[in-house]
């Protein structure tokens, strides 16, 4: 295998093409009207919520069944096609971008909620399900599925799997990882292998259920998922704590933590995010606060209640301006719906949103959030930053315009000291938004050559074709950014 | 490589000897005192907690440090020599037999708490250390360590984290997984990885850590980890509900979890287990009943009165005979630490205790034990069946006499019904002790061949010379237990 040829994994990347005979069988296993090559259709499945990649898919196929997707991976692996599996394409790491070509299979038809099965307090889904419909479904039966990405309006739970989505609640109830018992998922042999199940415990062999969970589609794809449900908390209570010393409010994270209470939400908000929110979200936000701190305890009443009160002690002793319990459960409902409607707020001031997604000891947030200004500052770019601060996951978000290469060098410089930051700081590249294209140059720096080299061995054994989701997570060696246009 | 030589994981068993001047450079990176090859040391490294199971290292050796154990792996990397890392060896997988010779490497000098990180809630420990002096440890500095395996007085974290040991707090708290963070390892190669952080979330990349804990050794030595901490609660409450209705005690499990409520223990015990266990411990447990549930529920104290009085209602609704509340502290602690000692009790009965695993999705307990009790009948064998029971996690325990071949054959027969029951039931056949080498040919029946060949890939990838605790998880092919006598 010559080096030219072999892609960031070290597996072969000489794939084949996605010939007319080729169609035939891809149209035979899910129907005509499941496979498309119009060209408006290949167009709309070349890009993710990711700015600034695209690249154009030969087909794209959306399956109703494990069967089919085992059927399409078969013929795919025989003709050393390869495939990217996707949901709604909501991650911001370019997951979904097919840089090989090849297929682009949709899950959005394999949407059913197969089962709750309220003795086991599991749910069993398919890959296709809008992550808010589920949650609120679970809701209605009194039950509690608590990761919530902020996409989760439009996300899908098969993506929230493959990338190991994280969300306002991870503080207390952790991320999807968590959350998923058994999986089902086909193989790039198309073979089928059934994963966990409804069982709180299992040590029958290496943990295939948490190794999948976060593989972003690169070992298999996932057809169906057995999840965790867990009681609903009974009581919530929200507060706002303003601050004008943002290192104050940065400190207040771990001030909280240390008085060992672990509140469901402790997000932060810097001034710039807290501008654009309240102009998106009309919440009378007061402009003049370096940071806010929208911190949510839930429990029983009694507890919820108590813990609010030393966390808003916590708040003052840390100098906060002003510290506001919200009226009502609508109130604070809104809070959080401003909190998830950043990023959104954000894409209004200018043409091109970068959101990353550097994570560091909370204990950290402080410094972090220092080097960012610091940074920001020495590339003259502007970065608002917002985040799961309780998680030390801060969403530090540049505002550019992919039109203007010059700038967007210097974000992208700019980026590369923020995650080099975080490392120093005992930190990672991304804590929630997984690697994908976008920091597949960045791994090495956080798992070093050798634990790099692992992760090569097990991207080979599951798909020694490296027909899945190809040019993701891997780098060939690249540090930068690039945009990719194979249209 | 001619099938006579591989392994059950397809890889080379032609190792290589320890020789002389090996045994010179072992001495040379761990000093004269840490290896040693007496008969008297190599015999006490034969087997472990698993009866029936004994083979001879050729030498053992007592690393002081992660540079050590590196130091070694590359000698015998060279060499082509295995190794079997180990803490305590309590397992019950024959887990830490060293079926294949070479080096046994005990932890036991690794045995430090190297940080408690109060702002982070994080410990960084050595994986010598022993788990209940580490609990121990926490708890004086007002934290919580949830994983408690019944072994914890002699067990070592390390141990724990090869096997992902569980234990009577994994219903709520879930087991050691949940709480490892972060690791140092050493490879096959004798490179060293670092794994994950002080870090709630960390996507970057395939998530080796929950891959190497429950690894059983076979990917990587763990030499230090980094564990999550968490506020310990306010307050606890215990109760005994006792039953003449076996069942009526296994469907009070899934009743009390569909009245949403998570109880920190709930523990099965069958009649010949509250026998052998009062015997042992003097209770005074009533003697004429068929089941009792140990349940403890913990929190803040409102949640708890509330949570033990809606359990109360569920045991007597189910016809339970008795239901009790520990009176004091001290004597809830009593009744658990008898639990704890259930195992130590039935090994009391008769020369050999075979002690096993199963579990199954928790609404199917009551089946479970209807198919123990009728498999044990068959082959004429005595069971006792105690355990975990809100984790669907039981552990059949026969009293037998390894003297005595045809007792022990219909032994084995039962077990291996046991298990195909579990499988049946959408259970698994270990829930918290490991595949090790006593379910190694069963681990098929659950993960499938594909699931299997997937594992056998990890390995390879890791561990391409096969020197990591060989013999272990995969099986060549045999279904039946064996007993090895390399000596």
């Amino acid at each position: 295998m010559e080096a030219e040829r072999a892609d960031g994994a070290g597996l072969p990347s000489d794939y084949g093409s996605l010939t007319e005979p080729v169609k035939r069988e891809l149209r035979a296993v899910v129907g005509d009207n499941h496979f498309k090559d119009d060209m408006q259709t290949r167009v709309t499945h070349s890009y993710d919520g990711t700015p600034m990649l695209q690249a154009l898919p030969d087909g794209v196929v959306y399956p109703g069944s494990t069967e089919e997707v085992a059927g399409v991976m078969r013929i795919l692996s025989r003709h050393r096609i390869p495939l990217v599996s996707r949901g709604s394409g909501t991650n911001l790491c370019g997951g979904t971008v097919p840089v090989q070509g090849g297929i682009v299979m949709v899950m959005h038809r394999m949407n059913k909620i197969v089962e709750v099965d309220l003795e086991n307090l599991t749910a069993t889904v398919q890959p296709g399900l809008n992550t808010k419909q589920f949650i609120a479904h679970v809701e209605s039966l009194g039950l509690f599925y608590p990761p919530d990405p902020s996409s989760m309006a439009v996300s899908t739970i098969g993506g929230n799997i493959a990338e190991c989505s994280g969300g306002l609640r991870g503080l207390k109830y952790g991320t999807t990882k968590d959350y998923v018992l058994g999986l089902t998922a086909v193989l790039a042999s198309g073979e089928v292998i059934r994963t966990g199940g409804k069982l709180m415990k299992d040590v029958a062999g290496y943990d295939l259920t948490k190794l999948l969970v976060g593989s972003e589609g690169t070992l298999a794809v996932i057809t169906e998922a057995t999840l965790k449900l867990i009681p609903p908390p009974k009581f919530k209570k929200t507060l706002l704590a303003m601050y004008k010393d943002i290192y104050g409010a940065a400190r207040t994270v771990s001030k909280i933590i240390e008085h060992r209470i672990i509140p469901a939400t402790l997000e932060f908000l810097d001034n710039p995010t807290i501008r654009v929110v309240d102009d998106f979200a009309k919440l009378g936000l007061p402009l003049d606060m370096e940071a806010i701190l929208l911190i949510e305890q839930d429990g029983d009443p009694e507890t919820v209640e108590r813990d609010i009160a030393v966390i808003e002690r916590v708040c003052r002793g840390e100098n906060a301006e002003r510290v506001e319990v919200a009226a009502s459960e609508e109130e604070a409902l809104k809070l959080l719906t401003a909190r998830r409607s950043a990023f959104t707020a954000l894409a209004r001031l200018r043409p091109t949103t970068i959101l990353e997604d550097a994570t560091v000891p909370r204990s950290k947030i402080a410094d972090m959030v220092l080097a960012i200004n610091r940074i920001a500052e020495k590339h003259r770019v502007n970065i608002c930053t917002f985040g799961h601060a309780g998680d030390g996951n801060l969403h530090p978000t540049a505002t550019t315009d992919a039109r203007d290469p010059e700038e967007v060098h210097r974000v992208e410089a700019a980026f590369e000291e923020i995650f080099e930051a975080a490392i120093a700081l005992g930190g990672t590249i991304t804590g929630e938004h997984g690697v994908g294209m976008v920091k597949a140059p960045f791994l090495e720096w956080k798992v070093g050559p050798a634990g790099i080299e692992m992760m090569r061995g097990i991207k080979r054994a599951f798909d020694p074709q490296g027909l899945l989701n190809p040019g993701k997570m891997f780098a060939k060696s690249a540090r930068r950014r690039v945009v990719i246009d194979r249209g």
